[in-house]
Formats: C-alpha cells, sequence, structure tokens
C-alpha cells in the first residue's frame, strides 16, 4: 500500500424516486453499491431515498456534497415528465441546464432516422459544466458535476455506469473484514465482546443476531483498514464464543 | 371514507447500522415498510441509512422528526456494544435513559434464573418517558418516544414490531394505484405521457422503464387518494400505449 494513499474517502447514495418510498419498486442499488464502494476502498457513510420533488432533491444533494467526498445518486434522468434528477442538480449547483451537444450526438447516433423524439432529446438535458458518464446498455448518459453522478435508476444501467466512473475515482485503503460465526445468542457473548473492543479500539467489531425458525445465532465481524490487526482479535473472539458455547452446554448439563 | 380522516399522514424510515452501509447486509426493511405503509395509508417520505455513529443518529432523528408525523428506525437495540441507539434517540430527546421496570420485568420472566445477565439487562435500557413497542419474537421491546418508533433490525422482528405498532397509528386517505404495463420504450409515449400528466395534475403518473435481455418496456403506475380518478386516466395511457404501439408496427411496416 502506497503511503500517499489517503487513509479514508467518503461517499453518499442518494436514491430518487417515488417508487421506492411506495414500495412499488424494491431498490436493489443500495447492497450493490455498498458492495461496490467498499471493494474499492471508499467509505459509503450515509444513504438517502428522496420522492420526485424538486425541492427534495436540491436539499438533499446540498446536504450530502458538502458533506463526503463523493456522492452517488440513482433515478430520474430518464425522458418522461416524471424524471427531473437533471432539472434538480442543476438547480443545487446553481448552473444553468440545456441540450448538451456531446450527448445529443450519443443519441441521434443511436436512434433511427426521424425517431429521435423532443421526448428522447430530453434525455440530453445535461447542467452546464457536467462530464458525461457512459451509458453501455440503452446509451443515454449520466453525467458528473463537481463531485456528485448521477446515474439511472435501471439496475443494469446504473451498474454499467459504475464501471464507467470507477477508474476516475480517487479511493483510500480498503477496510477488510473477517467474520466469526457464533452458534449462540449474542447476548451470550455481549460482555466478552465489549472487553474485547475496549482492548482494540482499532478494529471495529460488529455484532449482528440472527434468528432460524426460533434458533439465535450471531455473526461477529471484525472490520480495520490494517489486515495484521484483524488475525489477534479473531482469534479472541473465537476464544470466547469456545467459552461461552462451552458455558452454555454445561449449563444444560 | 370518514370525512375527518386526515388527508395525508407521513413518515421517514431511519435504518440505523454499519452493516448496511459496508454492503455485508443487505437490506430488507425498507421494501417492508414502504408496502406496510402505503397499505396503512401513511406516506413514506424519506428514507436514510446511518453508521453505529451517535452523532450521526442524533442529527437524523432530529431532522426527521420534526419533519414529519411519524419516524421508524430499525437497528442498533440488541445487547452488544455496538447497539446504542436507545442512547442516541435519549440523547436526541434530551432525557435520561435507564433499565426500565416494565422491560425489566419482561426479560426476567424470559430467561432462565441466572442468566439475566448484565449484557441482556442492556436491553431494558429504554429513555425516559418512553411507552414500550411489544416484541413477540425474542422479547426484547422496542420503544416508542414522541413520534418516533424504535425498532429492531432484524427483519422478523422489525416486521413482528410493526404489527404490534399498527393500531396506534394515525392513519390518512390511501393512496391507490393502478398499473399500466406498455410493451414498448417509455421514450415512445413520454410525450403522451406528459400531456395526460398536464390535462390530470391530480393524479400522480409514473412511468418506470424496465430492460429484460436487452428489450426495454415500461410500467405507467397511476396513483391518487381518489379510487373514480383512476379510471379515464388510466383509460387514457391505455390509448395512448396503443396508439405507439401502432405507430412502432406501422415504422417496421
Amino acid at each position: 500500500m502506497d503511503d500517499a494513499t489517503p487513509q479514508t474517502v467518503t461517499a453518499a447514495f442518494l436514491v430518487i424516486g417515488d417508487e421506492i418510498l411506495s414500495g412499488r419498486t424494491k431498490d436493489k442499488n443500495i447492497g450493490y453499491i455498498a458492495d461496490f464502494l467498499t471493494m474499492s476502498g471508499i467509505d459509503l457513510m450515509e444513504v438517502r431515498v428522496v420522492p420526485d420533488i424538486e425541492d427534495r432533491i436540491v436539499e438533499a444533494v446540498n446536504a450530502l456534497r458538502g458533506r463526503y467526498d463523493y456522492v452517488f445518486t440513482s433515478g430520474g434522468i430518464g425522458p418522461t415528465h416524471d424524471d427531473i434528477t437533471a432539472d434538480s442538480i442543476a438547480k443545487a449547483f446553481g448552473v444553468a441546464i440545456d441540450h448538451d451537444p456531446r450527448a445529443m450526438a450519443i443519441l441521434a447516433a443511436h436512434y433511427p432516422p426521424g425517431e429521435f423524439t423532443e421526448a428522447r432529446q430530453r434525455m440530453a438535458r445535461i447542467p452546464l459544466g457536467a462530464d458525461l458518464i457512459e451509458n453501455k446498455v440503452s446509451k443515454a448518459p449520466g453525467f458528473r458535476i463537481g463531485n456528485v453522478h448521477v446515474m439511472a435508476g435501471v439496475p443494469s444501467i446504473m451498474q454499467a455506469m459504475l464501471d464507467a466512473i470507477a477508474p476516475t475515482l480517487r479511493t483510500g485503503r480498503k477496510i477488510v473484514s473477517r467474520t466469526v460465526d457464533a452458534d449462540i445468542p449474542e447476548s451470550r457473548i455481549a460482555d466478552a465482546l465489549r472487553q474485547i473492543q475496549a482492548d482494540n479500539p482499532d478494529v471495529i467489531i460488529g455484532s449482528y443476531p440472527r434468528t432460524n425458525d426460533g434458533r439465535f445465532s450471531t455473526q461477529v465481524v471484525l472490520r480495520s483498514r490494517e489486515p495484521d490487526r484483524l488475525v489477534p482479535v479473531a482469534a479472541a473472539v473465537e476464544a470466547a464464543v469456545a467459552a461461552a458455547v462451552a458455558a452454555a452446554q454445561a449449563a444444560r448439563g
């Protein structure tokens, strides 16, 4: 790892769309981008979902872009009347928006003669000063302005846009993780985990309860930017789990 | 529908947990609560996901509870050191937090003699002035303080807590929806939809593109609190779709 690598790069993800909030569409992008950023060495610090209302989009974009290194958005950049993301982003940045010659050229080449309609031209509306984000799936580009990356909501298109963006992103040292599976309820190892966390403040210890047919188990996840630090802490957690399992067995007689 | 029914009741959902932001756990609660609230006549207006960091939880809770009729949270109310939601909520409301006698009684009755450990007692820490939310799955209660409902993150437990909360919620007139499936890309009906939306501002028209093996289709979703209004608007959309399909077929010869 290069010493010049910054320790942390942060990001927020903004999902734009009534359909997620109404439950009609089940979001598939949050989990995907969380994995994508974690694997890239970028810390996803916040997600928001807002409706297709200009003021709410503007407010969220401005709150998030001031706070994190990167903002990624999904949704609302299609050709229909309810696609208001591009205009909202322009408003958030206080810049004009118009049909972008580069986007017009991409789309004009894509559609058969006479079929590059006014509605489709709407997908070429890009805020002034933005760079385009390539869309290999359906051509209509996303765009980047400042630290905000504006992508489509359709998962296959968003994923293709993320791939296009990836080489341009500054990344930090990756957080690596290690999971210890514990076949006991988390309350039986809570005291031990608290002590291990206190003894190892540089490793983030998460305890995640699970239920399966009324049977409780736990996954203990250790996270650090220093892979070597996971080894002794995992050993301590494994010892604590083994002790708790033994105690539970002894109690059952 | 009773005339006294308020027109709208709004809500926000706050997901608390590093594991969602890291991608380790894929959220299943947003889609569930979106459906639950929509069916209840409560409009979900915003979702946020924040990490297990007290300041971020406090800030989000205070931003959301001032803005919406209800806030629902999930995650961070277990027995381990990384469960800091209850303390963060107490801080957001500026109230004390301590072992709650009602919660202590529920948990003391649940565990075998001698097994109601200090870690498990931690699950009885409830902000002063809160009401408990019953947990039929694993007993450790959630709680309500002001307009904020604090629930577990494990989906089966969150769902049971929502069922326990449901009878206490004020609800508005339900938004009903009707979907028109269109086997054409949305750009082919965008102009017509824009006109239909302009003619019917009281019905929310959403256009949702889909891809399936590179083939584009569209779902047009009409939403209103007046079921009768969906009928003529759906007819107009169906006519527009039929015209666009016929035009596309004619263009193909």
